[in-house]
Protein backbone atom coordinates (compact mmCIF):
# COMPACT_ATOMS: atom_id res chain seq x y z
CA UNK A 1 0.00 0.00 0.00
CA UNK A 2 1.29 3.61 -1.09
CA UNK A 3 1.37 6.33 1.84
CA UNK A 4 -1.69 7.91 0.32
CA UNK A 5 -3.76 5.78 2.29
CA UNK A 6 -2.60 7.31 5.51
CA UNK A 7 -3.73 10.50 6.45
CA UNK A 8 -1.59 12.68 9.04
CA UNK A 9 -3.14 13.82 12.19
CA UNK A 10 -3.55 17.59 11.71
CA UNK A 11 -2.49 19.77 14.51
CA UNK A 12 -6.26 20.64 15.83
CA UNK A 13 -6.91 17.37 16.12
CA UNK A 14 -3.90 16.83 18.02
CA UNK A 15 -5.53 19.54 20.35
CA UNK A 16 -8.67 17.99 20.38
CA UNK A 17 -7.35 14.48 21.26
CA UNK A 18 -5.11 15.42 24.06
CA UNK A 19 -7.92 17.79 25.58
CA UNK A 20 -10.58 15.25 25.85
CA UNK A 21 -7.90 13.06 27.12
CA UNK A 22 -6.78 15.42 29.87
CA UNK A 23 -10.86 16.33 30.79
CA UNK A 24 -11.64 13.02 31.25
CA UNK A 25 -8.99 11.89 32.96
CA UNK A 26 -9.04 14.57 35.51
CA UNK A 27 -12.60 14.90 35.37
CA UNK A 28 -12.65 18.29 34.24
CA UNK A 29 -15.71 19.08 32.91
CA UNK A 30 -18.90 17.85 34.29
CA UNK A 31 -22.73 17.60 33.28
CA UNK A 32 -24.33 20.94 33.52
CA UNK A 33 -20.75 22.98 33.99
CA UNK A 34 -21.10 27.19 33.16
CA UNK A 35 -17.24 27.40 32.44
CA UNK A 36 -15.39 30.79 32.19
CA UNK A 37 -12.87 30.66 29.51
CA UNK A 38 -10.21 34.13 30.69
CA UNK A 39 -8.86 34.52 27.20
CA UNK A 40 -6.22 37.38 26.38
CA UNK A 41 -6.15 36.72 23.18
CA UNK A 42 -3.06 35.31 22.76
CA UNK A 43 -2.79 31.80 21.22
CA UNK A 44 -3.06 29.34 24.23
CA UNK A 45 -6.32 30.90 25.77
CA UNK A 46 -7.59 31.59 21.85
CA UNK A 47 -6.82 27.99 21.13
CA UNK A 48 -8.31 26.29 24.49
CA UNK A 49 -11.70 28.45 23.55
CA UNK A 50 -11.95 27.04 20.52
CA UNK A 51 -10.69 23.53 21.71
CA UNK A 52 -13.90 23.28 24.54
CA UNK A 53 -16.15 24.45 21.89
CA UNK A 54 -15.11 21.73 19.36
CA UNK A 55 -15.06 19.12 21.54
CA UNK A 56 -18.38 19.23 22.69
CA UNK A 57 -19.50 15.64 20.79
CA UNK A 58 -16.80 13.60 21.83
CA UNK A 59 -17.45 14.42 25.31
CA UNK A 60 -21.41 13.80 25.08
CA UNK A 61 -21.99 16.30 28.48
CA UNK A 62 -23.88 19.82 27.95
CA UNK A 63 -21.48 22.30 29.48
CA UNK A 64 -22.14 26.46 29.45
CA UNK A 65 -19.00 28.47 27.81
CA UNK A 66 -18.23 31.97 28.28
CA UNK A 67 -15.26 34.03 27.67
CA UNK A 68 -13.62 37.27 29.83
CA UNK A 69 -10.87 39.77 28.66
CA UNK A 70 -9.25 41.22 31.39
CA UNK A 71 -7.89 44.64 30.08
CA UNK A 72 -5.57 46.65 32.71
CA UNK A 73 -4.78 50.64 32.82
CA UNK A 74 -1.24 49.64 31.10
CA UNK A 75 -2.64 47.04 28.40
CA UNK A 76 -6.42 47.58 27.12
CA UNK A 77 -5.62 45.40 23.98
CA UNK A 78 -6.19 47.38 20.39
CA UNK A 79 -7.46 43.65 19.45
CA UNK A 80 -10.32 43.08 21.11
CA UNK A 81 -12.92 43.09 18.14
CA UNK A 82 -10.99 40.23 16.18
CA UNK A 83 -10.68 38.68 19.90
CA UNK A 84 -14.74 39.07 19.93
CA UNK A 85 -15.26 38.05 16.60
CA UNK A 86 -13.31 34.90 16.73
CA UNK A 87 -15.22 33.77 20.00
CA UNK A 88 -18.74 34.76 18.60
CA UNK A 89 -17.71 32.30 15.13
CA UNK A 90 -17.66 29.56 18.19
CA UNK A 91 -20.58 30.61 20.01
CA UNK A 92 -18.94 31.68 23.08
CA UNK A 93 -20.35 35.13 24.47
CA UNK A 94 -18.06 37.60 25.71
CA UNK A 95 -17.38 40.15 28.38
CA UNK A 96 -14.62 42.14 28.79
CA UNK A 97 -13.85 43.65 32.52
CA UNK A 98 -11.35 46.48 33.36
CA UNK A 99 -9.35 46.24 35.99
CA UNK A 100 -6.98 49.41 37.16
CA UNK A 101 -3.93 47.63 38.22
CA UNK A 102 -1.42 50.30 37.69
CA UNK A 103 -4.03 52.64 40.18
CA UNK A 104 -3.72 49.94 42.64
CA UNK A 105 0.11 49.25 43.14
CA UNK A 106 0.74 51.54 46.70
CA UNK A 107 3.42 54.45 46.77
CA UNK A 108 7.26 53.55 46.03
CA UNK A 109 5.84 49.62 45.01
CA UNK A 110 7.06 48.58 41.78
CA UNK A 111 4.69 46.91 39.38
CA UNK A 112 6.22 43.22 39.13
CA UNK A 113 4.55 39.99 37.00
CA UNK A 114 3.36 38.05 40.23
CA UNK A 115 1.68 41.36 41.99
CA UNK A 116 -0.11 41.92 38.57
CA UNK A 117 -1.32 38.10 37.88
CA UNK A 118 -2.43 38.20 41.75
CA UNK A 119 -4.79 41.36 40.91
CA UNK A 120 -6.20 39.96 38.15
CA UNK A 121 -6.94 36.34 39.17
CA UNK A 122 -8.89 37.77 42.15
CA UNK A 123 -11.08 39.75 39.86
CA UNK A 124 -11.43 36.39 37.59
CA UNK A 125 -12.53 34.69 40.52
CA UNK A 126 -14.95 37.33 41.86
CA UNK A 127 -16.86 38.03 38.45
CA UNK A 128 -17.45 34.22 37.95
CA UNK A 129 -18.78 33.83 41.49
CA UNK A 130 -21.24 36.63 41.90
CA UNK A 131 -22.23 35.94 38.10
CA UNK A 132 -23.02 31.89 38.85
CA UNK A 133 -19.65 30.26 37.08
CA UNK A 134 -18.82 27.43 38.69
CA UNK A 135 -15.47 26.24 36.74
CA UNK A 136 -12.37 29.10 35.54
CA UNK A 137 -11.13 27.32 32.41
CA UNK A 138 -6.72 28.82 31.87
CA UNK A 139 -4.95 28.02 28.98
CA UNK A 140 -1.82 27.03 29.91
CA UNK A 141 -0.17 24.26 28.82
CA UNK A 142 2.61 21.71 29.63
CA UNK A 143 5.42 23.85 29.55
CA UNK A 144 4.29 26.36 31.25
CA UNK A 145 3.25 23.96 34.11
CA UNK A 146 6.77 21.85 33.93
CA UNK A 147 8.51 25.52 33.94
CA UNK A 148 6.56 26.61 37.11
CA UNK A 149 7.58 23.58 38.57
CA UNK A 150 11.40 23.57 38.03
CA UNK A 151 11.23 27.59 38.82
CA UNK A 152 10.19 27.14 42.12
CA UNK A 153 12.02 23.83 42.35
CA UNK A 154 15.02 25.62 41.90
CA UNK A 155 14.66 29.08 42.86
CA UNK A 156 12.05 28.63 46.04
CA UNK A 157 13.06 25.31 46.68
CA UNK A 158 9.61 24.17 47.19
CA UNK A 159 7.27 21.19 45.28
CA UNK A 160 4.85 23.57 43.50
CA UNK A 161 3.26 23.58 40.13
CA UNK A 162 0.05 24.37 38.45
CA UNK A 163 -2.58 22.43 39.16
CA UNK A 164 -4.53 20.49 36.23
CA UNK A 165 -7.61 20.94 38.63
CA UNK A 166 -7.84 23.07 41.48
CA UNK A 167 -10.67 23.24 43.97
CA UNK A 168 -10.60 26.60 45.99
CA UNK A 169 -11.38 25.95 49.50
CA UNK A 170 -12.13 29.84 49.86
CA UNK A 171 -14.41 30.52 46.55
CA UNK A 172 -17.43 28.08 45.13
CA UNK A 173 -15.59 27.66 42.23
CA UNK A 174 -12.80 25.13 40.34
CA UNK A 175 -9.96 26.26 38.17
CA UNK A 176 -9.37 24.18 35.32
CA UNK A 177 -6.69 23.81 32.69
CA UNK A 178 -7.55 21.16 30.10
CA UNK A 179 -4.29 21.93 28.28
CA UNK A 180 -1.97 20.54 30.52
CA UNK A 181 -1.00 17.95 28.42
CA UNK A 182 -0.31 19.33 25.15
CA UNK A 183 3.52 21.05 24.30
CA UNK A 184 3.47 25.20 23.43
CA UNK A 185 4.63 23.55 19.93
CA UNK A 186 1.00 21.54 19.31
CA UNK A 187 -0.68 24.58 20.21
CA UNK A 188 1.48 26.69 17.99
CA UNK A 189 0.57 24.40 15.41
CA UNK A 190 -3.06 24.37 16.14
CA UNK A 191 -3.06 28.19 16.06
CA UNK A 192 -2.03 28.41 12.44
CA UNK A 193 -3.73 25.51 10.87
CA UNK A 194 -7.01 26.56 12.21
CA UNK A 195 -6.05 30.42 11.60
CA UNK A 196 -6.28 31.61 15.10
CA UNK A 197 -4.45 34.82 15.54
CA UNK A 198 -2.80 35.73 18.08
CA UNK A 199 -4.26 38.67 19.00
CA UNK A 200 -2.77 40.23 22.19
CA UNK A 201 -0.78 42.84 22.75
CA UNK A 202 2.54 42.38 23.90
CA UNK A 203 2.87 43.28 28.03
CA UNK A 204 5.05 46.84 27.80
CA UNK A 205 6.72 45.02 31.07
CA UNK A 206 8.18 42.62 28.90
CA UNK A 207 8.90 38.57 29.23
CA UNK A 208 9.94 37.32 32.31
CA UNK A 209 13.44 36.57 31.53
CA UNK A 210 14.09 34.09 33.95
CA UNK A 211 11.37 32.21 32.80
CA UNK A 212 13.13 32.56 29.12
CA UNK A 213 16.19 31.10 31.12
CA UNK A 214 14.36 27.97 32.47
CA UNK A 215 12.92 27.16 29.27
CA UNK A 216 15.99 26.54 27.58
CA UNK A 217 17.29 24.85 30.20
CA UNK A 218 14.38 21.99 30.28
CA UNK A 219 14.86 22.09 26.84
CA UNK A 220 18.34 20.65 27.43
CA UNK A 221 17.23 18.51 30.30
CA UNK A 222 14.03 16.88 28.94
CA UNK A 223 15.80 16.69 25.00
CA UNK A 224 12.50 19.04 24.44
CA UNK A 225 10.53 15.33 24.50
CA UNK A 226 6.41 15.47 25.25
CA UNK A 227 7.05 11.98 26.98
CA UNK A 228 9.25 13.03 29.10
CA UNK A 229 7.45 16.15 30.23
CA UNK A 230 4.17 14.31 30.30
CA UNK A 231 5.99 12.06 32.73
CA UNK A 232 7.14 14.92 34.82
CA UNK A 233 3.25 16.28 34.85
CA UNK A 234 2.03 12.99 35.91
CA UNK A 235 4.56 12.76 39.10
CA UNK A 236 3.16 16.03 40.01
CA UNK A 237 -0.39 13.98 40.46
CA UNK A 238 -3.48 15.91 41.97
CA UNK A 239 -1.06 18.77 43.50
CA UNK A 240 -3.86 21.12 44.83
CA UNK A 241 -2.25 24.21 45.90
CA UNK A 242 -2.77 26.93 43.89
CA UNK A 243 0.47 29.34 43.33
CA UNK A 244 -1.68 32.49 43.34
CA UNK A 245 -3.90 32.71 45.75
CA UNK A 246 -3.17 29.66 48.52
CA UNK A 247 -0.34 30.40 49.76
CA UNK B 1 45.48 43.31 56.90
CA UNK B 2 46.94 40.75 54.40
CA UNK B 3 45.16 37.65 53.58
CA UNK B 4 48.03 35.38 56.22
CA UNK B 5 45.65 36.42 58.69
CA UNK B 6 42.60 34.82 57.05
CA UNK B 7 42.98 31.02 56.90
CA UNK B 8 40.99 28.87 54.24
CA UNK B 9 38.63 26.78 55.60
CA UNK B 10 39.81 23.25 55.04
CA UNK B 11 37.99 20.35 53.00
CA UNK B 12 37.59 17.90 56.17
CA UNK B 13 35.89 21.41 58.22
CA UNK B 14 33.63 21.49 55.34
CA UNK B 15 32.53 18.21 55.63
CA UNK B 16 32.51 18.03 59.53
CA UNK B 17 30.14 21.49 59.22
CA UNK B 18 27.66 20.39 57.36
CA UNK B 19 27.52 16.85 57.87
CA UNK B 20 26.72 18.60 62.40
CA UNK B 21 24.44 20.58 60.54
CA UNK B 22 22.24 18.03 58.74
CA UNK B 23 22.49 15.80 61.88
CA UNK B 24 21.26 18.75 63.78
CA UNK B 25 18.16 19.98 61.34
CA UNK B 26 17.23 16.43 60.50
CA UNK B 27 17.79 14.85 64.37
CA UNK B 28 19.69 12.29 63.03
CA UNK B 29 21.19 11.24 65.63
CA UNK B 30 19.91 10.90 69.32
CA UNK B 31 21.73 10.11 73.18
CA UNK B 32 22.45 6.49 72.96
CA UNK B 33 22.23 5.66 69.57
CA UNK B 34 23.62 2.94 68.43
CA UNK B 35 24.77 3.14 64.66
CA UNK B 36 25.60 0.80 61.91
CA UNK B 37 27.54 2.52 59.33
CA UNK B 38 27.68 0.50 55.55
CA UNK B 39 30.88 0.90 54.13
CA UNK B 40 32.00 -0.31 50.69
CA UNK B 41 35.36 1.18 50.72
CA UNK B 42 34.89 3.94 48.36
CA UNK B 43 35.31 7.32 49.45
CA UNK B 44 31.80 7.97 50.40
CA UNK B 45 31.22 6.08 52.66
CA UNK B 46 34.77 5.87 54.41
CA UNK B 47 34.16 9.57 54.91
CA UNK B 48 30.79 9.32 56.56
CA UNK B 49 32.95 6.74 59.14
CA UNK B 50 35.33 9.57 59.54
CA UNK B 51 32.77 12.06 60.08
CA UNK B 52 30.65 10.77 62.02
CA UNK B 53 33.89 9.26 64.25
CA UNK B 54 35.33 13.25 64.50
CA UNK B 55 31.89 14.81 64.95
CA UNK B 56 31.60 13.21 68.54
CA UNK B 57 32.72 16.79 70.33
CA UNK B 58 30.63 18.98 68.39
CA UNK B 59 27.46 16.97 68.73
CA UNK B 60 27.85 16.56 72.62
CA UNK B 61 25.62 13.23 72.01
CA UNK B 62 26.91 9.80 73.46
CA UNK B 63 26.49 7.35 70.43
CA UNK B 64 27.91 3.65 69.52
CA UNK B 65 29.33 3.33 66.33
CA UNK B 66 30.11 0.10 64.12
CA UNK B 67 30.69 -0.47 60.28
CA UNK B 68 29.65 -3.52 58.09
CA UNK B 69 30.56 -4.24 54.78
CA UNK B 70 28.80 -6.47 52.98
CA UNK B 71 30.88 -9.07 50.03
CA UNK B 72 29.40 -10.43 47.02
CA UNK B 73 30.01 -13.80 44.90
CA UNK B 74 30.92 -11.39 42.64
CA UNK B 75 32.83 -8.99 43.95
CA UNK B 76 34.91 -10.16 47.12
CA UNK B 77 36.49 -6.69 47.47
CA UNK B 78 40.75 -6.78 47.66
CA UNK B 79 41.15 -4.14 49.65
CA UNK B 80 39.27 -4.86 52.99
CA UNK B 81 42.36 -5.13 54.86
CA UNK B 82 43.52 -1.51 53.98
CA UNK B 83 39.34 -0.71 54.95
CA UNK B 84 39.71 -2.61 58.43
CA UNK B 85 42.79 -0.50 59.25
CA UNK B 86 41.26 2.78 58.56
CA UNK B 87 38.07 1.82 60.55
CA UNK B 88 40.37 1.05 63.47
CA UNK B 89 42.20 3.99 63.75
CA UNK B 90 38.94 5.75 64.06
CA UNK B 91 38.00 3.45 67.01
CA UNK B 92 35.43 2.12 64.63
CA UNK B 93 34.66 -2.00 65.02
CA UNK B 94 34.57 -3.48 61.44
CA UNK B 95 32.28 -6.77 60.46
CA UNK B 96 32.52 -8.70 57.03
CA UNK B 97 29.13 -9.93 56.14
CA UNK B 98 29.06 -12.29 52.92
CA UNK B 99 26.23 -12.52 50.89
CA UNK B 100 26.06 -14.98 47.39
CA UNK B 101 23.89 -12.18 44.99
CA UNK B 102 24.60 -14.18 42.04
CA UNK B 103 23.38 -17.60 43.67
CA UNK B 104 19.81 -16.16 44.47
CA UNK B 105 19.39 -15.04 40.88
CA UNK B 106 16.74 -17.33 39.39
CA UNK B 107 16.99 -18.98 36.21
CA UNK B 108 16.93 -16.97 33.40
CA UNK B 109 17.22 -13.57 35.71
CA UNK B 110 19.56 -11.24 34.97
CA UNK B 111 21.87 -9.27 37.56
CA UNK B 112 20.95 -5.63 37.37
CA UNK B 113 22.15 -2.99 40.31
CA UNK B 114 18.26 -2.84 41.64
CA UNK B 115 17.84 -6.23 42.46
CA UNK B 116 21.60 -6.58 43.60
CA UNK B 117 21.25 -3.48 45.81
CA UNK B 118 17.75 -4.75 47.07
CA UNK B 119 19.23 -7.91 48.25
CA UNK B 120 22.01 -6.30 50.23
CA UNK B 121 19.71 -4.12 51.63
CA UNK B 122 17.99 -6.77 53.28
CA UNK B 123 20.77 -8.82 54.29
CA UNK B 124 21.82 -4.88 56.13
CA UNK B 125 18.54 -4.43 57.66
CA UNK B 126 17.96 -7.81 59.19
CA UNK B 127 22.18 -8.01 60.64
CA UNK B 128 20.93 -4.61 62.20
CA UNK B 129 17.92 -5.83 63.74
CA UNK B 130 19.70 -9.45 65.01
CA UNK B 131 22.83 -7.09 66.44
CA UNK B 132 20.41 -4.46 68.19
CA UNK B 133 21.45 -1.29 66.21
CA UNK B 134 18.67 1.51 66.13
CA UNK B 135 19.83 3.26 62.87
CA UNK B 136 21.94 2.70 59.59
CA UNK B 137 24.09 5.16 58.25
CA UNK B 138 24.58 5.50 54.36
CA UNK B 139 27.42 7.55 52.46
CA UNK B 140 24.57 9.07 50.04
CA UNK B 141 25.90 12.81 49.44
CA UNK B 142 23.37 15.30 47.97
CA UNK B 143 24.63 14.09 44.20
CA UNK B 144 23.01 10.99 44.52
CA UNK B 145 20.27 11.94 46.55
CA UNK B 146 19.40 14.56 43.34
CA UNK B 147 20.11 12.31 40.59
CA UNK B 148 17.70 9.82 41.86
CA UNK B 149 15.01 12.34 42.50
CA UNK B 150 15.53 13.30 38.82
CA UNK B 151 15.90 9.62 37.28
CA UNK B 152 12.37 8.92 39.21
CA UNK B 153 11.05 12.59 37.83
CA UNK B 154 12.05 11.55 34.23
CA UNK B 155 12.11 8.36 33.82
CA UNK B 156 9.27 6.76 35.70
CA UNK B 157 7.13 10.08 36.83
CA UNK B 158 7.17 9.60 40.14
CA UNK B 159 7.76 11.95 43.13
CA UNK B 160 10.64 10.15 44.88
CA UNK B 161 14.15 10.24 46.11
CA UNK B 162 16.19 9.20 48.99
CA UNK B 163 15.03 10.37 51.89
CA UNK B 164 17.54 11.77 54.63
CA UNK B 165 15.81 10.11 57.43
CA UNK B 166 13.71 7.27 56.90
CA UNK B 167 11.56 5.37 59.59
CA UNK B 168 10.57 1.71 58.87
CA UNK B 169 7.37 0.91 58.93
CA UNK B 170 8.18 -2.65 59.13
CA UNK B 171 11.39 -2.34 60.95
CA UNK B 172 12.70 -1.56 64.59
CA UNK B 173 15.13 0.68 62.75
CA UNK B 174 15.91 3.73 61.15
CA UNK B 175 17.80 5.04 58.15
CA UNK B 176 20.49 8.31 58.16
CA UNK B 177 22.02 9.33 55.50
CA UNK B 178 24.22 12.12 57.27
CA UNK B 179 26.39 13.83 53.87
CA UNK B 180 22.82 14.65 52.62
CA UNK B 181 24.05 18.39 51.94
CA UNK B 182 27.36 17.54 50.89
CA UNK B 183 28.38 17.84 46.77
CA UNK B 184 30.46 14.96 45.34
CA UNK B 185 33.55 16.98 44.74
CA UNK B 186 33.43 18.44 48.74
CA UNK B 187 33.61 14.29 49.78
CA UNK B 188 36.37 14.05 46.72
CA UNK B 189 38.43 17.02 48.42
CA UNK B 190 38.21 15.62 51.93
CA UNK B 191 39.47 12.09 51.26
CA UNK B 192 42.24 13.41 49.50
CA UNK B 193 42.81 16.02 52.17
CA UNK B 194 42.70 13.29 54.77
CA UNK B 195 43.97 10.42 52.80
CA UNK B 196 40.90 8.07 53.47
CA UNK B 197 41.93 6.25 50.10
CA UNK B 198 39.43 4.33 47.96
CA UNK B 199 39.58 0.97 48.78
CA UNK B 200 36.53 -0.25 46.81
CA UNK B 201 36.65 -2.82 44.18
CA UNK B 202 34.84 -1.60 41.05
CA UNK B 203 31.81 -3.59 40.35
CA UNK B 204 32.54 -5.87 37.37
CA UNK B 205 28.91 -4.60 36.00
CA UNK B 206 29.85 -0.96 35.68
CA UNK B 207 28.29 2.02 36.23
CA UNK B 208 24.68 2.88 35.75
CA UNK B 209 24.43 4.48 31.92
CA UNK B 210 21.45 6.12 32.68
CA UNK B 211 22.87 7.85 36.03
CA UNK B 212 25.83 8.93 34.16
CA UNK B 213 23.46 10.49 31.97
CA UNK B 214 21.17 12.17 34.31
CA UNK B 215 24.46 13.53 36.18
CA UNK B 216 25.77 15.47 32.84
CA UNK B 217 22.01 17.26 32.62
CA UNK B 218 21.81 18.08 36.15
CA UNK B 219 25.41 19.84 36.35
CA UNK B 220 23.85 21.78 33.12
CA UNK B 221 20.56 22.36 34.94
CA UNK B 222 22.23 23.79 38.36
CA UNK B 223 24.66 24.96 37.11
CA UNK B 224 26.81 23.11 39.08
CA UNK B 225 25.21 25.03 41.94
CA UNK B 226 25.52 23.79 45.77
CA UNK B 227 23.16 25.88 46.65
CA UNK B 228 20.52 25.05 44.16
CA UNK B 229 21.12 21.25 44.55
CA UNK B 230 20.42 22.09 48.49
CA UNK B 231 17.45 24.61 47.79
CA UNK B 232 16.30 21.42 45.66
CA UNK B 233 17.17 18.66 48.51
CA UNK B 234 14.95 21.36 50.84
CA UNK B 235 11.91 21.03 48.07
CA UNK B 236 12.02 17.27 48.74
CA UNK B 237 11.37 17.49 52.18
CA UNK B 238 10.82 14.79 54.81
CA UNK B 239 9.60 12.10 52.07
CA UNK B 240 9.40 9.27 54.16
CA UNK B 241 9.54 6.70 50.97
CA UNK B 242 12.77 4.40 50.54
CA UNK B 243 13.20 3.63 47.09
CA UNK B 244 14.10 0.24 47.93
CA UNK B 245 12.33 -2.09 50.39
CA UNK B 246 9.01 0.30 50.40
CA UNK B 247 7.59 0.07 47.29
Amino acid sequence: MGSRFFRRTGAGEIVQKLTVKTVKERSLVCEGDRILIAVSGGKDSSVLAWALSSIRPALKINYELSAIHISTDFCECCKKPVLRQRLEEWNIPFTDLFVPVINRLKEGKKMNCYWCSTQRRMELINYAVEKGFNKIALGHHLDDIIETFFMNLCSKGILLAMPVLLKYRKYPVNLIRPLALLEEKQIIACAAEKNILKAACTCPYGQNSERRKIREKIAAFTGNSGDVKRKILNALGAGDIDYLTEN
